[in-house]
């Protein structure tokens, strides 16, 4: 009826790996360890932030920086040249009144963000970056870029690595967890090692079985997320879609200076 | 490659369920909101708490009482005849010096523990059933006992079920998250109304999908899970081996006082 662990997993080892990257999976910022920082960071926040990062630096934005406070974003901006900057806010899944864009990656094509900077707060995805500002590396993930991350991680092979979700208000959300999952699925086929290996905690295999369960339907999996239907609600059914794609971007955003991102 | 959501749920109505259950999952006692209580709630704490319990009562146990803290344990048992009591205590994995039992269902025979009360403190499972004592309907639910735990649902149809895993100190824990999602997956499969319809939060539809990905290889799971290698490490095999089987016992362990659970 379901397939089992075995069919999800690769039994040989492929590459010639040597140091090991073990993954933690958190389901929310909340949830991290607070006395400690990672080698690596990588924050998901899948419904819309990271996917929108991914998506400006992508369509040749100058960086991403990131705010929890609207005043600080509008009073930071304003030290930036007007035709090179870009104000994007969302609160409660809408975009906040007067701010150039909400928190669609469809609103940031090439002719809106090219050459400028986009000024970002969300409700929960830039709480996560922010969270983990302090580690050595701090990498934005969605679906759309998960192979550009998975391929850092592979060349880079930072011993630990946490993969955090941002969720909805401190709770868990279904669409940050199966992307966690979906980045270390592909950690751990294509390096070959055994799943227990690249585990760090029981997160990373409940993430896993959840991606392998839903990876053919990540849209559907959407329709079933709260954060899916309350976007559905506000009429984001193409966000959803377009969010929904796995490795359409080859572009990783990595934090340069606390709270900025640019292509790496 | 992997099966998608389609195979593991059902589509057509099946039963003539009118009030409809609504489920949330919550992963650790310490994620309940803190505001209200449900209709009715589940602690679950596989690996081995909620195990024992219900082995306890099936062997014959009058009842099982619960307690974080040990002195308090010592304390009110003491009230009890000596030859009507047992006193079972575990801390980290281990049995709690100068107690009869620590936390093995394995111990639990008809012939020690019959017509006996049980009283128990464990790490994390007594904890969870301490948050929901003031929920209207409190049960203890293990993969042994799922099958008598679903069907208690769709008879009395209580609206709102909190099924609340033990953890490990705080964290996620595979295998309770599993045994909630067989519990949610087999409401879905016996009443045939959709998920979405059933499930309260995005725990709900993540449980189910890793119950589906690993339900013929439960033992499996519980060697990849944290709190599974851990009791490995103190020679467990046997306990995790019973503790994987769904649906042996019939019994349902209910709160009839705080703290006190007998045989429904």
């Amino acid at each position: 009826m379901t397939s089992n662990w075995v069919e999800c997993d690769i039994g040989s080892l492929k590459s010639g790996v040597t140091q090991r990257v073990k993954l933690f999976i958190y389901h929310t910022p909340e949830l991290t360890p607070v006395d400690k920082v990672p080698e690596c960071a990588i924050a998901v926040d899948v419904l819309r932030a990271t996917s929108t990062m991914a998506t400006v630096l992508a369509a040749g934005g100058e960086a991403v920086q990131v705010f929890s406070d609207l005043e600080q974003l509008i009073q930071v901006s304003q030290s930036w040249p007007a035709e090179k900057r870009l104000l994007a806010g969302e609160r409660g899944g809408a975009k906040v009144p007067g701010f150039d864009l909400g928190n669609s990656p469809l609103d940031c094509t090439p002719d809106r963000v090219e050459g400028r900077r986009l000024f970002i707060s969300t409700t929960n995805g830039t709480r996560t970056l922010q969270r983990v500002q302090n580690a050595q590396t701090v990498i934005a993930a969605a679906f759309i870029n998960r192979g550009a991350v998975v391929k850092y991680l592979l060349e880079m092979q930072p011993q630990t690595v946490w993969i955090i979700g941002s969720g909805w208000e401190g709770s868990f959300s279904l669409e940050d967890t199966a992307c966690a999952g979906a980045i270390a699925h592909a950690v751990v086929e294509q390096t070959g090692l055994p799943t227990d290996e690249i585990a760090g905690n029981d997160e990373v295999i409940n993430a896993i079985a959840l991606y392998c369960q839903w990876q053919d339907n990540l849209l559907g999996l959407f329709h079933h997320a709260s954060h899916g239907k309350r976007l559905l609600r506000l009429q984001c059914y193409e966000d959803l879609k377009y969010c929904s794609q796995a490795d359409t971007l080859d572009v990783l955003p990595v934090q340069k200076e606390p709270g900025v991102l640019k292509r790496y």
